[in-house]
């Protein structure tokens, strides 16, 4: 049996790669997880650290000291973004615990990017370039580069900076491989291309990586004075999260919450979304309840209004998950957004129009009465016009106040709808049956 | 005003950069869109389209001769791999007249890739690989490169390929650059390194491209021969399509769709979402018809009743976000569902306990009668439970019927939670009053 266990413990330390090991961290239940982790060496659990989620992070460095802390995050083998990327999931307190027993070097590295927030091109970014002087030769920049013990794998570029440290060129690696030792790399560097400054939105970068087909970019600050470089691994990072974050937060979930937290954990987490949803479900439930009577007098209704008010939901979320993804991914802005709003708005009466046509039939005939259809059909198609001016309008009002249109989006477009569903249709009715 | 059409024709054709103006006509309304398309060159029309969404291009490509397409997808200013995107959108019979009208060379390549599904390592792939041999010195190297016009701006390593043209290797431009010019590419290339056969599927491809960080990586055949190379830009774009994909289809909607479709093409693909969804609307109606006795007698049902379907949906949903956004990242798999399944039936307990109780107190003081407490209280806790169970089975089910979960999950997860609420709560109700 403890021959076995080696096994397992050989292929833990040395046969798999450490993404392949935080992945396999990622994919275990809480029980499974803790073994395995304990079969790991000191020295390679510390190297995983960067694959793995920021709650799998939280959990393992709880039980560390803050020397243990600075150890594992500078200890050479992480990329000091990622070890600023780790510490920030440390609370305040702790995080300045482990700055203080850090030597001054490592924490004057780590404090210039902890100044930026996560979010920005500043906490994105990595202190490692490897920069050049333009009036140099070719020859003389190869001869410089094997000086060096080795340089980053993800170097496309050689980043040009001036006496005073300022961004003034690219030097392309293709290109110094291709070109003429003898010529400057003034002659042949390039200066075409965007400077990122430190605080710009992670989100632009993402979008400038993806629309220029970066690799590698320079961040410099307000004086265009280089701090250090963004490469396209922590952009693909950004990519995904943001791409996660709409999905997730649409139903109420976080999309850097461990899939595989216990089950206390989660529960806590999805009672909150549920309460708020309940909430919402009673206000319409109110609604219908100022109906009582004319419910009492006809039963069909009841029968018949979830359609409407289901039918509004769905048409509405389309539009809402349209305008998120394309506010998101930058294609929607003001100046186009109230094209959108006339195109949905006309798409919302076209569909109306059409599936209020197939329910008031199929009602009228089901209930073998006519008004019960004109009143279903007519309540559908209100609904579903409201629902699409809700959903194009939600997103941009919600970010104009700061609050995430992903997470908040979908629970106030269910209300809306709920309730202008049950309110159309059943006043539409008292009042044609007669009822008030 | 024909100075102020110049200025804007110049910034189009000179000023933007081809990301930028393929980003603008993305987020152009259909009249716009045009105006500034006829204002371009024709040649800066063909550059822009690896820029352009599918439909865009597909909108744009409509009104060519083959001719003009062949020109424009091989004019040695577009990637082929990138060539073949666009052709790939175009209806197969238009693809085979202007592969007809190339000339032999740019076919061969263009069907080369053509050959392999789009979605597959072979589809990414380029075909502009940098390749050297194993026994020869970095001088040697560094003088081949430097014979070259150009190479690739994304070319982090130089492929070792053997005599028969295998891939043996790979040499890092960065340990390149710092090496001993007389060491030989044997001593120091990379041999431990996953292998991309053309037929990996590509989010598979993605996933290692993520988990490794990989800036470009080699494609083999089923024999070990290069075949070319996939580089990360291209896997961006899968990333963002497949996340993008999870959100929304979940709303009956599709990634590649141009937002900014006019109204009619809209309308009428939302009506095919809007008409599924009323078939399932009016099954949960059918389902309420069956206790209309019941409902006629105790109206405080009809007005309850939303709040037990609506309450299984949103608890499903949150499972079924879950486990598609898991098993598309690779975090779910067969092994761990079965304890995932059981965490989320406990956290559909706990909070059916909870939020039942809620419910059940409410109710029974608003309408004066415990008895309608107990009902909805016990409906909301089997639902929630049953709602979790769909959400954590619905995805591995589909998907192993072959049917896409992001799509089909949502409509079929809201008619079991519409179906059992109302069937559940109705049916009790119908009991515990006597009224069966």
């Amino acid at each position: 049996e403890s021959g076995a266990l080696n096994q397992v413990s050989r292929m833990l330390n040395h046969t798999l790669s450490r993404a392949e090991l935080g992945h396999l961290l990622e994919s275990s239940p809480p029980r499974t997880r803790k073994i395995l982790w304990e079969l790991l060496d000191k020295k390679r659990q510390s190297k995983i650290l960067p694959f793995l989620g920021d709650e799998l992070i939280a959990d393992v460095l709880r039980d560390m000291s803050a020397e243990e802390v600075a150890d594992v995050t500078v200890d050479g083998d992480i990329d000091i973004d990622d070890a600023v990327d780790i510490l920030q999931v440390l609370p305040e307190k702790v995080t300045q615990d482990v700055l203080n027993v850090m030597d001054d070097q490592n924490r004057q590295r780590v404090e210039a990017i902890l100044s930026y927030p996560e979010d920005t091109a500043g906490g994105l970014m990595n202190t490692d370039t490897v920069t050049i002087r333009a009036d140099i030769t070719l020859d003389v920049v190869l001869r410089y580069l094997r000086r060096h013990e080795s340089i980053p794998a993800t170097t496309d570029n050689l980043i040009v900076v001036n006496r005073k440290d300022e961004l003034i060129g690219l030097l392309p690696i293709s290109i110094l491989l291709v070109s003429d030792p003898s010529i400057t790399v003034r002659e042949i560097m390039e200066t075409d291309f965007h400077r990122i400054t430190a605080d710009t939105p992670d989100d632009q970068v993402a979008q400038l990586f993806e629309r220029e087909d970066l690799v590698t970019a320079p961040v410099v600050d307000g004086n265009g004075k280089l701090l250090g470089r963004i490469t396209i691994d922590d952009v693909v990072d950004v990519i995904r999260e943001d791409a996660d974050h709409s999905l997730m937060s649409m139903a109420g979930l976080d999309e850097e919450d461990d899939i595989f937290a216990p089950v206390f954990k989660t529960s806590r987490r999805r009672a909150v979304w549920l309460g708020i949803n309940l909430l919402t479900a009673f206000l319409a439930s109110a609604v219908i309840g100022m109906f009582e009577a004319t419910l009492e007098k006809v039963v069909a209704l009841a029968i018949l209004m979830p359609i409407v008010a289901s039918m509004g939901g769905i048409a509405g979320s389309q539009t809402l998950t349209l305008v998120i993804r394309g506010i998101a991914t930058g294609h929607i802005r003001n100046n186009n957004l109230s094209w959108l709003l006339s195109r949905e708005i006309l798409v919302g009466l076209i569909n109306g129009l059409l599936w209020g046509s197939a329910v008031a039939i199929t009602a009228a005939l089901w209930f073998s009465d006519i008004t019960i259809g004109f009143i279903i059909g007519g309540a559908l198609l209100i609904n579903l016009v409201i629902a699409v001016f809700s959903g194009s309008m939600l997103p941009s009002l919600l970010k104009s106040m700061n609050i995430d249109p992903a997470l908040a989006g979908s629970v106030l477009l269910t209300t809306i709808t709920d309730v202008v569903g049950y309110l159309v249709f059943l006043g539409m009715a008292t009042l044609f049956y007669n009822l008030a």
